[in-house]
């Protein structure tokens, strides 16, 4: 907010904060004076939804079962308020940005601000939903150019079924991680050093992290059945920022023919706070060409998301300032090349079924200049080209103690508000 | 048991039924008068637990929290009983034993047997289990080598990491149904016609079964961490057969490079009753020989089972007696390459957590003999050579309205009870 603007909400601080009463994003919170309990980020607060619902104030949300919104948001995660769906969740955001606007004093005159408004420094952000499956597409087409051209330097980068589906394979739902969490090294099999010798063992050699966009999903259909790209908004919550922690040696070894297993499945860190649907309205774009032109089940180019990442790396050893923390990426979501829309549209197609709290990620993003891609295997060029960071530090992959953050934020201009998406971090501890 | 014999168990007809007192697998099973309740199969009848616990005849088992037992069974799947771990689990089948063997007269002393004991005809058995997350392994030598052969007749049929590690995936959790449920042909693309054209769009062409063997796990270590070989035995709780329905031509176009993702992840289906480790232990032999020897941390040999299974095909249109059914398959679990010990050791070296009520599946069970493999993918050699069923009868893959069934057994013998595994069947139903 701008000096003499009207304020936005009474919230203190939050107005221009990228956490305003337009963002509103939702997660899990722990405290002294509260058990896990789903909540709205506002500035650097924390908005415990149940006492709102217990006070009567969201009776207006539910329109036929007045219990489901109150014992949902008495939940541990998100999930049960997952399961209401989209016109539940609508209507919840449109009267939680009513009683949080300047002027509304109905939590006020309840009595339950100073309980349910929390201040996220005496608070802790917990993992905000239990994923049920985890999809990881592959969705960059700069990214799977440049991996393609690192690994198969023989052939075309881009295996012929690239352009016409969004590829993807199974995660593992178990570890995924809120941001923050303390990442181990893994410990696994990488290639033998000659042909017949015995695989390597031992702590990976080439962590890796990866920068990707997420969604969280409601419910798809009973049973299992396809989500047209038309009907996504009905079934996507939100968005989030995810670290797909890849280890590229265990990966490179394993990995045929059946894809990647454990080089993908020791953590998946996701951000604490999902940012809702419809808070990212105004920075909804135009994605870009597609050709050969999808099938018509993945025809739909209105879901690229023009909001702008970064990657910062603090290397071990950095000060307790972290005077050494670089920025090693920059790009933007809006240059994927499958869209949520046809993630979800292509991962239904053939009977799957999608539950509450399913998470999908785009795979790493990367740009095409230099200094845009995702993931150190891409910026060093499988370590070939080391980074350089300030100090005469070096990186090729990560080492023990470095930290990894992701973020991101929708730039304001012509009717869009100012968004941070939440960050992730992650700190890599060593193998045991 | 033969004439004369003095009876095991005082339930008739249990005896010999394959579903013995040396048997009793875990399920869940509704009724008209239970709503989804753990229970074990003895003969035709499930024994459902939570009564058990109620009249206090399951007290001995518990032997700190007298509450956790009996919470555990009132749950609508058995998972909270796996989150109670080995020790729970191992007193709980002994008392069971014991209440069920001949001259016990508890259950009928305490006046519930009636309620308890429930015909199975008269009951549904249900998906037992909200799996976590589901690998699935590709541990049958014979199988990847055939698979190897048919899809890249150019070059060797394993990559060089097969014999080191056992190969594996993870799959879809969501759609992990029970035995009995209707299979829907999925929808898909498929490789185009001509390398520049439109992939092809719609119902599978090359829809196929899996025979396999799969595990469900307690919890891992808390946060995840290494299951050595040696302490499989506190983590797996049983056994159940699993077909892992393929979509053959989806999978052929999709799965490059990050393997199979829609063209296994619109239907599992498992058994309904989980065979307990303590069941099959007498089935336990030593396994083949491994060459090259296998890193130490999968060094295990001695989980090899000795069970006969075996695929019927009941073709569309079969008369109602099923006159044409046809075996089209046996083999044995013995052969496999990679045994549970050593995929659960491999799942978990590198951090991955495991939660109670996960799926591990051993990949598809073939022999080395014609008539031995495990799916019509082999047993057709990628539809070259159709099977020949009765009634001129031909299929190279599946059609709708064919149901598969998935049956396996343990021959008595020395020591060895008669052990029948739970079927799995699956009618496949026209695409929509």
């Amino acid at each position: 907010m701008g000096r003499g603007q009207t304020p936005a909400t009474w919230v203190p601080g939050a107005d221009g904060s990228g956490f305003g009463i337009e963002h509103l994003p939702y997660g899990v919170i722990r405290s002294g004076a509260w058990s896990p309990r789903s909540a709205v980020r506002i500035g650097d607060r924390g908005l415990v939804l149940a006492p709102l619902a217990a006070a009567g104030l969201l009776d207006s949300v539910s329109e036929a079962d007045f219990g489901a919104l109150r014992r949902a948001l008495e939940g541990p995660t998100l999930n049960r308020l997952l399961e209401l769906g989209r016109p539940t969740w609508s209507r919840l955001r449109a009267r939680l940005t009513e009683l949080l606007s300047a002027g509304n004093t109905e939590v006020d005159d309840a009595g339950i601000a100073g309980d349910a408004l929390v201040p996220l420094a005496e608070a802790e952000a917990l993992l905000p939903i239990e994923v049920g499956d985890y999809v990881d597409f592959y969705s960059s087409i700069e990214h799977a150019s440049n991996v393609g051209r690192l690994l198969r330097p023989e052939g075309d980068p881009l295996f012929p079924n690239w352009r016409r589906l969004p590829v993807g394979y199974h995660g593992r739902s178990a570890n995924v991680v809120v941001s923050g969490t303390p990442i181990k090294r893994p410990l696994g099999q990488s290639a033998p050093e000659t042909p017949d010798g015995p695989p390597r063992f031992g702590p990976e050699s080439r962590l890796d992290f990866e920068l990707e966009f997420g969604f969280v999903s409601g419910e798809g259909p009973t049973g299992g059945g396809p989500i047209p790209t038309a009907a996504a908004g009905e079934h996507i919550f939100g968005f989030l920022l995810v670290n797909d922690w890849s280890a590229r040696a265990i990966q490179a070894w394993e990995y045929r023919p059946l894809g990647p297993f454990l080089g993908k499945a020791f953590a998946t860190s996701i951000a604490a706070w999902i940012t809702p649907l419809e808070a990212l309205e105004p920075f909804r774009v135009r994605g870009r060409d597609q050709d050969p032109a999808p099938l018509t089940y993945l025809s739909d180019r209105h879901w690229a998301l023009d909001l702008d990442l970064e990657v910062v790396l603090v290397p071990a050893g950095s000060g307790e300032g972290g005077a050494a923390r670089e920025t090693i990426s920059r790009t933007n979501a809006r240059g994927l090349y499958w869209n949520a829309a046809q993630q979800l549209a292509h991962a239904t197609v053939a009977g799957a079924a999608v539950r509450a709290g399913d998470l999908f990620a785009s795979g790493t993003i990367s740009g095409s200049d230099p200094g845009t891609q995702g993931c150190l295997l891409e910026l060093t060029r499988a370590g070939e080209e080391p980074l350089r960071l300030g100090g005469g530090v070096e990186r090729t992959f990560l080492e023990d103690g470095d930290e990894v953050i992701l973020s991101g934020a929708g730039a304001p201009g012509e009717g869009r508000p100012a968004i941070t998406l939440a960050e992730v971090s992650g700190r890599v501890a060593p193998a045991s």
